[in-house]
C-alpha cells in the first residue's frame, strides 16, 4: 500500500473554536464553523479550510468513481455562461431574481450558470449527428451560483456550491428510462458509501421542468424539506409532489343551496364557531392575483394553503395576494363573504376534496351571509383541480388511504426524466437509423456535493462534535500526544509506522496545548479513530478510542498498529 | 497494481475534425478543437470534453501531489467575492475593465475572483494569531476570471481558466525568501514532470505589486511573452523586467548647447536625414498625459517606447497620448521640436541611455529648430530614470554586456516576493516571540493549470497533431481496431489486459469507420503509443508505433502487453 500522508496540526490551519458562531442555525453550520473546516466568506459564500477540502475532496472522489463506473464521461464546463442558450429556453427571465446575471466589458449579458441543462444540449447538439453516437451521459464536478433570497443553515444552502451534475441523451423514452435507472443505482451506492440515512422519495420537478422526478433526501431537523413516508406501503414522496385522485361524489340527496345569515363571521374559525359545523364542512375561498388577474382557489375550511405550491403551479407567472385596494375595485367580491355560486364568474381552482357532488358551506357573496348545501359541478364550475394544500401528519396515502408520517429532511441528490423541454428549445436532432432527424430526449441528475459534506454532519454529528463515517474522514486516525516531548514522540512515531501502512493519519502535536483541549477537539473535529499517547507512552502502550462508541482499549504500539492497519 | 480505466471511442464524446477552427490563430487552439478536447462556449469561456478533462485532471494531479510535498496545505476558497476586501486593497478600483464585476439581489458588489491575496491575508488574520502559527503555505486549484480586452490564443489566454494560486505567510524576510525558495523548487518539479522545455527569468510584478518575481516561461512562438537571454552568462528576464543601470559619462569636453535650423524636421527620420547623423545621436521625447498632467520621456531617437511599460509605471494611474488639443493649450510646448532644455519646467524622465553627461541633438522648442551638444544634467535635469524603451534583439546583458537573444515565449507560472503590500491594507499581525505584533510578510504563486495545457501542446505538437507527454497524456495506449470483427475483438481483448495491468487505455473500436481515419485520428489525439491490431490480427500479431518518433515493430500480443506493462 502506498504512503498515506500525516498531517500534523502544529501546522494545520484548522483553529478549533469553544463557542458557536453567532449567525450559525443549524448544527452542521456550528460545527464545521467550530471544528476549522470552514470559514464564512460573505452571505451564503464559504472557504473551505484544509480539513473541509479533505473532506469535499473525498465526497467528489466517491461521486465520481460511482459516476465513471456507469460510464459517464467526466467534462468540465464553464461557470459563466452567455445569456443566449438560456433566452432559448426561457430561463434567463424564470429565475428571476436567484440568477447572477453580469455583464462584460463590451456590454455582453453573462450569467453564472445555476445548473447547466442548456450548455450540455449545446455540447451534445455539436458533438452528437447519428443514432450511433447516442446514448451518451455527461457529468461535471463544477461550482453552481444561486442569488438565495435567504443564504441561511451554512454550507447547507449557499450561493456558491459544488455541485455534481449530469446529464443523460437518449433516442427513445425508454433509454431515458434506462439512463435514468443507472443513474439511480449509481446515486444509491455513492449515498450508501458516503454513509447516509436516506430516502428516495417522489418530487416534482420545479424549474429543471420535465416529467418524472425523484429526490434523495437525508431525513434531519436542519432540512427544509418535508417528506411523507405510508407506514403501510412502499409510497413516500416529498409533500411538494402529493397528488390526490379526484373522486367525485353523488350529490343526489343533496338540497338546494340556501343562503344563510352569518353575522360578523368573515373568518373560517368565527363561521364554524357561530353554526356549530366543523372547519372541515366549510370551504374556503383564497383570492390571489395571478399576473394581475384575480384567481380564487378553493379548500377546505380547515386547510392550509401552501403558497409555495400555488407559485410552483402558476410559474413562471407571478402571485400575489389580494389586497384591500384589490378588493375596493370588485365590488363583486365581498370580503369575508366569498364564494364561488350564484354569481359573475371568477376563475377558480380547488383542491381534489372539493370533488364534483361535494357539498359545502361558503360564502353568499354578501356581507354577513354564507350559504350551504352548495355542491361542486351543480351550483359551481372548478376550472381546475390542483393540489395546493399543506399536507399533515395523518393525511392519507394517496396509494393505499393509510395516515402519512412526516418528517424534515435535507435534499442530497435529485433525478429528473427531463424528457424534451430543452432538446426542443435547442433543437437538439441526430439522424435515426432510418435517416429521419429524432428529438433527442434528456435526463438530468444532481448531487449537492457540498451540501453532502453538511448533510453527513447533520446526521452523523453527537453532542461532542462532528463524528465522520470512514470513507468521508479527513483522516483514518487521529493520534493525541497526551503529555510532553515522550508523548509527542510517540505519537509522531505511531504516525508514521501508520502511514506507513497507508493510514491516513491527523497527529496532534501542538506543544504547549493541555491534554484536556486535545481530547475536545479530536472528538470536535470527528475522525473516526482516535489513539492516545498519554500515561503510560514510557511502556509503548497507548489506547485507542472508538469516536463514535467511546469504547476505549489500551493496546501495545505493535498491537495498534496491527488493528489499525487490519 | 490497480485496474485502469478503458475508455471506448465508440463511445466517448470527442468528436475529430478535419479542418481547423475558422477563429483559430495558434496552434494549441486548432490542435485542441480539432481533436476533440475542447470546444468554445462564449469569447474566452472554454468547455472541456473528456479527453480534456482528463489532461487538465492530469496537471491539477501533478501540482497537487508537488505543493503536497512542500507541505503546502491545500484549500478552497469562493470565486464569488466580496467587493470590502477589494476596496480596502485598492484594486477594486485599480484593476479596471479586466474585473468581472457584480450585483446581488439586495445591490451588494461582488466580484469573480482575478486572483485571490485578499481572501488569503483575511483567512490567516481569522486563523493565525502567535508568530506559532507562521510560517504557512495555502494553496488551491480554482477557477479564476479575468474580462481580457481581446481573449483570443484559445486557452491560452481565456477569461474563465483554471489556476492553481499559492501564498505563503511568514514573520520576517528570510522565511519569506524560503517559502519562495521552496515553490521555486516544487514549481521545477512540475514543470519537468509536464514535460516543459521551460525558463525561469526574472520579472516584473505587475498589478500584484511586491519586490522580488521571477516567472516560469515556456518558449513557443504563440507565447505573448518575450524574454531575453544572455549566450554568454546565467542572465534571463523578461524584457518587461529588464533594467539597465546608470552610467555617468564626463561631459568636460562638450562645447555650449547651441540652436540649429532644421527646417521641416519633426521627426527623427527627417532629422537625422538633414544632419546625416544616426537616428541616436538624438533624443526623441515623447510626451504622455498622466491622470491628466503632461509629462514628458526621453529615449534616444533609435529606441521604441515601449507604451505598456510606461502604463506600468505609472500604473495605476491613467495614461494617455497627448493630442492636437493639448497642444493647442500649451504654445510652450511646439510639436516635433520639444526638448527639456532651456524652457520652463516640464516634468521629465528619461531612459538610462539618456545618462548625465550624455549629450544629445534634441528639440529647440522653436519651429523649425533643434539644439546641438544638449547634455543630460547640465543643460536639463531628469526627474527620474525608467526602463520603457523596447528591448530589442542584441542589446546588451545588463550583467555582461553581451548582445541578448530574444524569445517568445509562454508565461505557465510566476512566483513573487510580495511582502507586506496586502498585510498593510488589511492590518495581518500576529504575537511576536516578544509578546509585540509583527506584520507578516507575503510570498504569492500561481501556475496556470488550464493554461499548461495548451502551452504543452504548443511544444509538443508536430505536423500530425497533438503529442503528449507522459504523464500527462489522456491514456497510456491508444489502440486501434484497423479492421472488422477480428482485430476489433483483438484490441478489445488486448485493452483490458493492459488495463488489468494498470495501463491506461483509449481503444478505437468505432464501427464502420476506415483504417486510414482511425490512424489519422490516433496521431491528431496524441497519446504517445499507439497499438494496431490490423492485417496480421488472426496470428495474434500487432504494431506497436511510438507516437513522436514514428518508430514501428510488429509484436506478439503477449510481446506489446509485456512491453507496455515494463
Amino acid at each position: 500500500m502506498a504512503n498515506a500522508p500525516v498531517q500534523r496540526m502544529s501546522q494545520l490551519m484548522a483553529k478549533t473554536l469553544r463557542d458557536d458562531p453567532a449567525d450559525a442555525e443549524v448544527l452542521s453550520h456550528k460545527l464545521l464553523v467550530r471544528a476549522g473546516y470552514v470559514r464564512r466568506t460573505a452571505a451564503g459564500i464559504w472557504s473551505w479550510l484544509p480539513l473541509g477540502k479533505k473532506v469535499l475532496s473525498n465526497v467528489e472522489r466517491i461521486v465520481r468513481e460511482e459516476m465513471d463506473a456507469i460510464g459517464a464521461q467526466e467534462v468540465l464546463l464553464p461557470a459563466l455562461l452567455p445569456r443566449e442558450p438560456y433566452e432559448a429556453t426561457g430561463r434567463w427571465d424564470e429565475y428571476g431574481q436567484e440568477l447572477f446575471r453580469l455583464k462584460d466589458r463590451r456590454g455582453g449579458d453573462y450569467l453564472l450558470g445555476p445548473t447547466h441543462e442548456e450548455i450540455f444540449t449545446l455540447l451534445v447538439k455539436d458533438q452528437a449527428s447519428s443514432y450511433k453516437d447516442l446514448p451518451v451521459s455527461l457529468y461535471q464536478i463544477q461550482h453552481k451560483y444561486r442569488d438565495e433570497a435567504r443564504p441561511r443553515a451554512g454550507i447547507l444552502r449557499g450561493r456558491e456550491f459544488l455541485m455534481k451534475d449530469s446529464y443523460s441523451f437518449d433516442l427513445e423514452d425508454d433509454g431515458l428510462a434506462r439512463s435514468y435507472a443507472l443513474h439511480r443505482q449509481a446515486y444509491q451506492r455513492v449515498f450508501e458509501r458516503l454513509g447516509f440515512d436516506y430516502r428516495i422519495v417522489a418530487a416534482t420537478a420545479g424549474a429543471m421542468g420535465g416529467s418524472k422526478s425523484e429526490e434523495f433526501l437525508a431525513p434531519a431537523d436542519a432540512g427544509e424539506d418535508t417528506f411523507a413516508d405510508c407506514p403501510n406501503c412502499d409510497f413516500a414522496a416529498n409533500t411538494e409532489a402529493i397528488t390526490y385522485e379526484l373522486k367525485p361524489v353523488d350529490a343526489a340527496g343533496v338540497p338546494a343551496a340556501e343562503d344563510i345569515p352569518t353575522p360578523e363571521t368573515p373568518t373560517i374559525e368565527t363561521l364554524a364557531a357561530h353554526l356549530g359545523v366543523p372547519a372541515s364542512a366549510t370551504l374556503k375561498n383564497l383570492l390571489v392575483k395571478v399576473d394581475g388577474e384575480i384567481v380564487a382557489v378553493g379548500v377546505p375550511g380547515d386547510r392550509e394553503v401552501d403558497m409555495g405550491k400555488v407559485e410552483a403551479h402558476f410559474a413562471p407567472a407571478a402571485v400575489e395576494l389580494v389586497t384591500a385596494e384589490d378588493f375596493a375595485g370588485r365590488p363583486d367580491l365581498v370580503r369575508g363573504y366569498v364564494g364561488p355560486q350564484g354569481r359573475e364568474k371568477l376563475k377558480y381552482l380547488a383542491d381534489p376534496r372539493v370533488a364534483p357532488g361535494t357539498a359545502w358551506i361558503t360564502g353568499a357573496n354578501k356581507e354577513h351571509t354564507h350559504a350551504k348545501n352548495v355542491v361542486a359541478g351543480r351550483d359551481f364550475e372548478v376550472d381546475e383541480y390542483v393540489d395546493v394544500v399543506v399536507v399533515q401528519e395523518g393525511d392519507p396515502c394517496p396509494l393505499c388511504g393509510t395516515g402519512l408520517k412526516l418528517d424534515r429532511a435535507i435534499e442530497i441528490g435529485h433525478i429528473f426524466q427531463l424528457g424534451r423541454k430543452y432538446t426542443d428549445a435547442l433543437k437538439l436532432d441526430v439522424l435515426g437509423q432510418n435517416g429521419k432527424p429524432v428529438r433527442v430526449t434528456m435526463g438530468s441528475y444532481g448531487i449537492g456535493v457540498s451540501r453532502a459534506v453538511a448533510a453527513l454532519a447533520e446526521q452523523t454529528a453527537d453532542d461532542k462534535g462532528l463524528c465522520w463515517p470512514k470513507e468521508v474522514a479527513p483522516a483514518d486516525v487521529h493520534v493525541v500526544a497526551a503529555g510532553k516531548a515522550l508523548q509527542t514522540e510517540l505519537a509522531l512515531d505511531v504516525s508514521q509506522k501508520l502511514a506507513q501502512a497507508g493510514v491516513r493519519v491527523l497527529v496532534d502535536d501542538r506543544p504547549g496545548v493541555s491534554p484536556g483541549v486535545k481530547f475536545t477537539d479530536s472528538e470536535l473535529i470527528g475522525v473516526p479513530q482516535i489513539l492516545v499517547a498519554g500515561r503510560r507512552a514510557a511502556e509503548g502502550v497507548v489506547e485507542l478510542k472508538d469516536r463514535r462508541t467511546g469504547e476505549r482499549e489500551e493496546l501495545t504500539v505493535e498491537e495498534a498498529v496491527a488493528r489499525l492497519t487490519a
